[in-house]
């Protein structure tokens, strides 16, 4: 088998990945991960889905929370917050922070963001390919009544609760695809969109023009619902949909991928939005989605690939 | 009873002043510290003596290590290291990390390191007054075989192995002393040299043009010497001392301090040297040194304090 290419955002993506490697290996799978939500706090550069993408693909992730590291520490943290700093509302983690600082380290030394999170992700023992979208400064903005905010001031610090009424993608117009990210999409047996955020997560990676463009070109083309029975498992997808798509059926995570989609994975519980995808030309599979556990992701894997070789 | 002012290294040093603060209050005692070994790690400013004060005479210093947090954990390092980075023969504990990142993005907003280290000692709850040297930049560099070293690098990195040739001070030409610092030592009582190492914590002191003249006008001007029976208690100051100051006897300890001192005091261990010391003009007091704990750190500060009002 070929290789597939998966655009991913972080802990929902991850899960989908790992299944898709435990169906067909590591060697066949290359993730294009976002870095819409790259974000700087104390000065280092932290990367929440490629983070999360390394962590659950090298096992130390914390299944229990959702995100960062198994048996973390908080003690950094907690002193700064001690010490009065108000820049603590993003919680970073002891063992999480040792990776912030090698990598802040290496993107100050000139490294690109590829190559330091290749190195990252082979020093965790991780053998499938992880491409950030971009080597270049791009940023997820989210506007909102009470202003222009950063993903992470938006989603962590004000926990989601300013109406999104808007996405732009600070940067996007000048960044450039890193390093094999059009030969992966280009020579993949299939691109797929892993069951995460279009909006928030996707979004950014196809805000990069060539890799839309290359997307575009390939074949096939097959995204999963994030979304069960129109609510999301996790996150804040379905407001986001609602607010920028227009609703949360099937027909409107399709609508997410206008014209890129060749076939759409939904959930069992939103069976009945299958025929308007239909409509669109574009394949719908419906299955079972949630990935409760590992045994579940790989089942969606299977589905996925599938629905791709039809 | 008015203010002493002692300048002071790290460990050795904040023993002391604890002992000071216990026998006087922490109203009558201002600090002035050593930066000359301050360092960067991972891009963070690290300021080893000055923390070891806060840390002391915040009550949160590891009293069996000597040096660093109680209660450390050294995640974000271990991972650091995991990730294959070779920067993290300096350790940084995680509670430690919290400090130099609150303090890094300070001075990279401006705020100068006396302003961020007041914050952050009166955030620790300590209400001695600290101040760095200078809010410039000051390090101690070692001239070895092996070439010029940092502080660090030749201390902690190559674990002092290296013979010391001579020392210089960068940046001292330029330093200015902190706020404060000439105030308190022109207003003090008595100024008081704290037994650290004379070469590497007290030099780099002296090495601000500014805060020598002002020393050299203050009366009395009392040293410690940080050798018992001409040996370290801790540290290289033995094999410094024999290298810089032609030896380890009270008279050499003296010597290091050339010119300004009106009393050194010394250890028992050491009483036969105390005569030397006295044909230059410098009146010897001989007692125990070691402070072994809290009750001898204060009865060292109570002879200290003796020696000033001879």
């Amino acid at each position: 088998m070929a290789q597939v290419c998966v655009l991913s955002g972080g802990v929902g993506g991850a899960r989908f990945v790992r299944g898709l490697v435990d169906v067909i290996g590591a060697a066949h799978v290359v993730v294009v991960g976002n870095v819409g939500d790259d974000d700087e706090f104390f000065g280092l550069h932290v990367s929440p889905d490629l983070d999360s993408l390394v962590y659950a693909l090298a096992g130390v992730h914390d299944e229990q929370r959702g995100w960062g590291r198994r048996r973390e520490t908080w003690n950094a943290l907690d002193t700064a917050r001690a010490l009065g700093d108000d820049e603590t509302w993003f919680q970073l983690g002891d063992r999480d922070l040792g990776l912030h600082l090698v990598r802040t380290k290496a993107l100050r030394a000139g490294e690109p963001l590829s190559a330091v999170t290749a190195r990252i992700a082979a020093a965790l023992g991780v053998d499938v390919r992880l491409l950030p979208a971009t080597d270049h400064r791009l940023r997820t903005i989210v506007r909102t009544a009470a202003g222009e905010l950063s993903l992470q001031e938006w989603f962590v610090r004000r926990r989601a609760r300013d109406r999104v009424e808007g996405l732009r993608f600070e940067g996007a117009a000048f960044a450039k695809p890193a390093p094999g990210v059009i030969e992966a999409i280009g020579g993949a047996s299939a691109v797929l969109i892993a069951p995460s955020n279009p909006c928030i997560s996707i979004w950014p990676i196809l805000a990069v023009r060539a890799i839309q463009a290359a997307v575009r070109r390939a074949r096939p083309v097959v995204a999963v619902s994030p979304l069960i029975g129109g609510k999301a498992v996790k996150g804040p997808a379905e407001r986001m949909l609602r607010s920028l798509a227009g609703g949360t059926a099937p027909i409107h995570v399709a609508g997410c991928y206008d014209g890129l989609l060749d076939g759409l994975v939904l959930d069992e519980a939103d069976a009945s939005g299958a025929k308007a995808v239909e409509r669109l030309g574009i394949r719908p599979t419906v299955t079972r989605t949630l990935m409760r556990d590992r045994r579940a992701a790989r089942r969606l894997a299977e589905a996925v690939l599938e629905a791709a070789r039809a």
